[in-house]
């Protein structure tokens, strides 16, 4: 682990040409490392993830299973020291009066670098069921084309990595408030989200949230969870992220690449001039 | 669902410029569906992906769980019928005598598109056991490089879309055998490794896998249940995929691009002249 960034790991790497030269060079690689999430020290997941603002992960990772709202329903979020292999690679969430279905949660026992959805045991349960987005507000075209260039001037870790997935939080001016980034994309939103829930932001309904890569079904909900109303990728979404989006209100914009995005869902947000 | 190809789902989308002029077109993206793995009848995953060799995807799971290692320990595969939300999306796998941990297997509740992992209940069980890998070929730099330009060719689907994954499978020779895609991409390593199981090919010691992403924990290990000696990426590998591929005698190559590649690990299988 790099002392200055815990986000990285240097390794030593050969460097080969197409003709066969060889040369050792240093390579910094984007960290991933296990962190298990405990809600009142019963184990409830264990998550692929970038080391960094694991109370947050941990906070916003019960915010996508619906299970905490507001900063009042987290007591306490401790690391726990580390033990064996673990590494200290724990952290456990004391909730503050909060009603736990334990059996849905608990059933949540491993979520990999990208999966934020684990735990449910049939086709049926995959859909968990939050309220539509409100968020009656336009923006223009323009601030929306903005954003990326903000979220890449932000993203120092993926500047030297290449690793990492980046997720970011702007108000409707276009300001950046958060940059989150991590080996799991789902770990960059629930980050946000726990950011989000400590200060009391959620629902994040005056807010965009911009993705650095795709979106899929996991992502969409996720950002219905935190109450986004608006959510821009650079590329591409899945159809079922496009079906979940229009049911739940929400904008969603893909391909916000150059001079140009293409709006999947409710474009009423989105100003206009033909 | 295109009726041509099930990949792929076509929608209406609003195409936006920055200075605000809009007009309607057809934009096709990656299809997402959920679909529940039961073995004998038991649920033991749900996992978002993409339509098509959906027995591959489910066989290849239990590869990748070290339930199954060759085509006897499979007596057959049943799609079951649509019935209420499941639209078909159920896939039933009948076991030819293989023994079965379902505390663990059962612990698989919901495996996301990018998630291959579900079902460890702690940091030290999220390690398989799959022993290290044989393999003292060689191959040439040359050969290596030559990979990526023969994906891209055989990529039909993320040509449209831009929105999935691809694995391909080569022999020594730089031959593909097999291409799958996903908006997952270990669903796409997944049903590589059905389809090996399906003909016989485990292990899969003298072949290479290229995958079109990075490489994250997840996938390396994946690999080494399908005991593949040499994965190639396109994009970056994460620090846990480094160190994974290094105690599993795994080469592991990163950043295939253009003219250099970075041999991680192993680079004994790398020929090279200097």
């Amino acid at each position: 682990m790099s002392a200055e960034n815990p986000a990285i790991t240097a390794f030593r790497v050969r460097k080969v040409s197409v003709a066969g030269a060889a040369n050792e060079v240093s390579d910094v690689t984007a960290r991933e490392e296990p962190l298990e999430i405990r809600v009142e020290g019963r184990s409830v997941a264990v998550v692929m993830r970038t080391p960094g603002h694991d109370e947050e992960l941990a906070t916003g990772f019960l915010v996508s299973e619906g299970v905490v709202q507001g900063p009042r329903d987290i007591l306490e979020v401790s690391q726990c020291p580390s033990t064996g292999n673990s590494k200290g690679n724990i952290v456990d969430v004391l909730l503050g009066g909060a009603v736990v279905n334990w059996d849905s949660l608990t059933r949540h026992v491993f979520s990999a670098s990208s999966c934020g959805l684990c735990g449910k045991t049939s086709i049926e349960s995959v859909f968990q069921r939050f309220p539509a987005v409100q968020g009656d507000w336009t923006v223009t075209p323009a601030l929306i084309a903005s954003l990326p260039d903000k979220l890449r001037a932000a993203q120092k870790t993926f500047a030297q990595t290449g690793g990492l997935h980046a997720s970011g939080l702007f108000d409707l001016d276009g300001n950046l408030l958060v940059l989150r980034e991590d080996v799991g994309r789902h770990n960059a939103l629930d980050k946000i989200l726990g950011y989000a829930l400590q200060r009391g932001l959620l629902p994040l309904d005056r807010h965009i949230l911009l993705v650095s890569g795709r979106v899929s079904f996991e992502i969409i909900q996720k950002a219905l969870a935190g109450g986004i109303a608006l959510v821009a990728a650079i590329s591409a979404p899945s159809s079922l992220a496009v079906e979940f989006a229009q049911e739940a209100n929400q904008t969603l914009i893909g391909f916000l690449r150059g001079e140009t995005m293409n709006v999947y869902t409710h474009p009423q947000r989105v100003e206009t001039i033909s």
